[in-house]
């Protein structure tokens, strides 16, 4: 576990989320640091998908009245002061002491959603209670996977639900780890102190033998894989919206949105699985295109700057979730950290709009993104 | 402040705008140079606009007639020797005592036009005063910003008028400074006896109080922002031609057009506003094919070869502006390097011209641009 | 040749096939580097074999049931445990004393087919000798060059038929030798002790006296050159099938398949004979197209991740081969370092299917790309 | 000038032309080095040169009929051994003492084509004299740009047809030099010894006095810049084919084939004259596609691999020229060095044609280039 700054005070020269993770490289340890900042593979999907936000270019407007302009808008039922969220990130207790507690306080008075990680280092009761009652805060959400154990998942949605999360976030691309060779590299292993408290009690995995030239992945771990089916248990035994996080494909959109979920979280695990997949700025508008507007969208995965939050909003993006970076600010300068992330994010939204004579979100058509072609 | 060069020499080896560029970088302080060599956010703009001008290609011809030719021009009614203008840049006196005024004397001497900067460090006046008379000067411009008390700005239009300047440049790209973060990790600030002495006395904005949640640019700063009514009180109000300058949108440049003003310059403020938002090479081809010819168009932003002046011309802009390379002129020699810096350029527009086998601008058609594709 | 290392334990830190690659090269001798990892001309095709397979993208998909998934295939009548194949290298001993038969235990321990070279430096019988009656094992393929003297030709090709090989891979891409600099450079030279034993007693090449002007290889090598006609002098000689290895062409591919071989490997030697040549996955959907299924497709060049395997199998591949890696996992730990490399594909490979939604092979169309244009 | 190398052997591990040049620049001075390695401007079209034949790709064929294969071919009623031919450069003997000299030895030897430049720095006559009668030797032309006197360029016409030249070669992209900032930047100056020995007598450009704001190019130099009329001229005067050498336009080269010239060279003059043009390799094609064989074409700029003088033939070339290469094999073995840049050309051309299955020139149609969109 890092040792934890003296003073939550930011270190001078930090102005960008870039800056927050070049600062965070020197104040976490390699272990911590791999498991946060890695990716699968070769990270290519990793690289795609800040240096697709980076290619769309916008298109700048002028002398268009910006009266009365703001960030606000709706997702689920809750008004949002502005369109970013905390992405569901695990065992924060290895970046900052405070971990998730942290976040969730920063997050409130910023006015953003936060999704805590089924893996969260601090018990779900602790964070829920003390943020539930912020004035203007953003949406709690519960993030989840399906566990072998049906029984103990659905007492760990109970519980979710008697805290005040207000919804679900399923995540369905993650069926195994992918290859994340830096953490292997590393030999990353959970720090003394620091662990998934909110899966104490889980009953392990039954263990299997396997006969030569039999796989570990399909003839075990893949066999208790969550289907279509294992959704619709779900949607039986909780009241809470279930947004999907980790879709991809049109056809799994298209499944989604009939079988009921509320949301969708077009995300490639932020490069943590299926390396070459690619990036959520190129898989956004195609889902987008395939939902028209059923289904509210959110995408996660490299967005470092307001000007990719604005370009994920014209490709048909609701809301956005950042993840390292934010766990970068933690790292830093604690919940300070956090919160200067989310202000920076913010403040850079704005400039943007208003060069892009946005004076709304709903003015953030994809007419503000600038084509090469000209179309 | 940067230390004064001892002589106006110029240093040896600097042979282009480039070796201008990292001479100045030598020659200037941390501070100078974080101003004016900085672009907004990560700098992609500011790339792009370079790259986009190397990535055009020029198509050769031979033994094409070449007597009697030449490279002046016309805009606005003034005879240009040739058609480089210097673009409006704050200020300069730190990169050089002399500031504004060895520039001014650089250009007449040269041929070249100038348009000075609302936050110019050296008096209008003393400018105007200076150049007025020489033969064969450039057009002189004043570049304006509508600030939020139109009385200040009334009163700074007729001095401009009363000191002979020719037409006003009106900036509307920049109703909010860009995430200038180069400037914000230096911690610029201006230095001690360089301010905007011609702003000197302008009442300031008034003070606003925020409530949480609230923006300091949408419920702030941006309540003052110009529209295009603003710019109908300027016409009201002068007898200056108004040139529009940050035009990026094809459907802003037909406005602008129907409204009267005299010109357009298409430009991203140097890639210091909006970043990710297009090069300007790309930009200027669109506003040519959207404005068919019924408003001289310029272009500025990464111009820093004859080669990429004559492209320009090619894509359909009457004349270019450059900024920075000339301010890196003035660091390294005062009008001395400002002076080289437009005959550097000069000198290698009628290189280009030769090989591209024009005689004249006029031949500079879109001919003269190799195509990829063939076409 | 290299030094053997005392145990053989993988080095720490060893995690992908490119840790192994730069793990080799600490433990090979520039000799034997220069000779294993190099290639053609300036290696634009041996790195494009490799970034080919990169910007291949993968689909994900979410929730779709992967019970009873597994990796098995067959090839010419053989049960393969997954579609991994080691490629024919030449001088195995420069890697390791036990050369090829590591290789061949490696391979048979993790069910895959091995190809040996006709350049190996262990009796062909010895290899075969020690794996044919493995269980699980994959195929034992011999690859053959047809040399200048059929009598020679001939008694090799019923010695492989003997000793229980069960195809002839005929490498017909390398009439001579490429260009290969990076040998050339270093004076590649054949270390004491390892040799092609197979072709001990091969009749030398006749001698030529050439005149000025006159060339060596058109007017003395390729007078020799193998042709059409001489695959079915081999098809004649011998009752194995016959596998042609260096196709690229479809028209090439036609005509092979017209005249009867059983299969074919598309591939470029490694990038080792024509430099500017195309990647193979870039080949191989083309290859795909021509042939409609009618023979089985093989392909090598640049697969280094189980994502790769995943990619050539959709895009028509009915296997794949590998060449270097496992000659650089030969060198860092011996048969234990081969059966490592071939442990991390298949391990990759599941979890790319896995995350793509695939249970078997078949799922792996080409569907299960992710095409930039939407198509 | 350079020192003379004591022995002409050359240096170990030199198997390439690359390698020549990387070798020559610890051989040549800065000063030469500059002029012979420099371009224009960025040298953007420098790199270009190489790149586009890089990025042109080729396609294998196997098993095809290589017999009686050769590499000869016919350029103006001369039989060639191989299409390769020494570009003119000029002061060789900056090089190497021996200068142009050595180099037409080495053509000679070799089989290749030689094109003496106007500013040779060895007599035209000694160079002539030494190997008209050479057995095998390729053509021998001499390089001409039309001079400001034409009573001289007459004279300098007449010599070159009584020393046996058999054809000029009017070089008519450089009405001016180009930007050559590395040469300015280096102060480059011919060195003692080193002239232009065959324009010794030629009378001095008239001078002019320029006034303020005139250009010293279009109203001084370029007053006597060539056009069609000259060329017209030349040919008045000569019985010797003209060969047009720097074109790069299709109306020119239909405007040059009208007017009577005996064959073009596509080029950019190394990337010397107007950086940004494109690189020859893109050029050639469109001439080919503009001429339909009229004219035979020749090629230069950035050929430094056998494969690169097969795609030039591919794309429609009868022949190409060699510049900076044989300039650094002069410099690093004199006349050796001369001779094995053209032996690895040569014998990797060879290579490269039985890798693509041509047994012959006329076989390397565009067939032999791998088209990405699979046309």
């Amino acid at each position: 576990m890092s040792q934890a700054p003296q003073l939550a005070t930011l270190p001078s020269g930090v102005v960008t989320l870039a800056d927050h993770e070049q600062h965070a490289r020197s104040v976490m340890d390699d272990n911590a640091w791999a498991y946060f900042s890695g990716g699968a593979g070769d990270e290519i999907t990793l690289r795609a998908n800040r240096s697709a936000w980076d290619a769309l270019q916008l298109q700048p407007r002028v002398l268009r009245s910006l009266a009365g302009g703001h960030t606000r808008t709706h997702l689920l039922g809750h008004a949002l002061q502005h369109p970013i969220l905390l992405a569901p990130v695990a065992y924060q207790r290895m970046a900052h002491p405070d971990g998730e507690l942290a976040c969730a306080h920063a997050a409130a008075a910023l006015g953003a959603g936060m999704v805590l990680s089924t893996q969260a280092s601090v018990a779900l009761e602790v964070v829920a209670e003390a943020v539930l009652d912020e004035p203007g805060r953003g949406p709690l959400w519960f993030q989840l996977y399906l566990q072998h154990d049906r029984g103990f998942t659905r007492e760990l949605v109970a519980r979710a639900e008697h805290a005040g999360y207000e919804a679900l976030v399923l995540t369905v691309d993650a069926p195994t780890h992918g290859a994340r060779d830096r953490e292997r590299r590393a030999g990353f292993r959970l720090p003394a102190g620091v662990s998934a408290v909110n899966l104490s009690g889980m009953p392990p995995v039954p263990a299997l033998s396997l006969q030569q030239h039999q796989s570990a992945l399909f003839d075990g771990l893949l066999r208790h894989a969550a289907t279509w089916e294992e959704l619709e248990w779900l949607q039986g035994v909780t009241r809470l919206p279930i947004v999907l996080k980790g879709v991809m494909h049109t056809g799994d959109a298209k499944e989604a949105a009939q079988r009921g979920v509320a949301a969708l979280v077009v995300s490639n695990h932020g490069g943590r699985t299926l390396d070459t997949s690619p990036a959520t700025a190129a898989a956004l508008p195609r889902m987008a295109d395939a939902l028209q507007g059923t289904l509210p969208l959110l995408v996660d995965g490299g967005i470092r700057r307001g000007t990719d939050v604005l370009k994920a909003v014209a490709l048909g993006a609701t809301a956005v979730l950042v993840g390292r970076p934010y766990v970068y600010g933690l790292a830093n300068a604690g919940a300070v950290g956090v919160a200067h992330v989310l202000r920076l994010l913010r403040d850079e939204l704005e400039i943007a709009m208003a060069l892009c004579g946005c004076a709304t979100l709903a003015d953030a058509t994809d007419a503000i993104l600038w084509r090469a072609d000209g179309a």
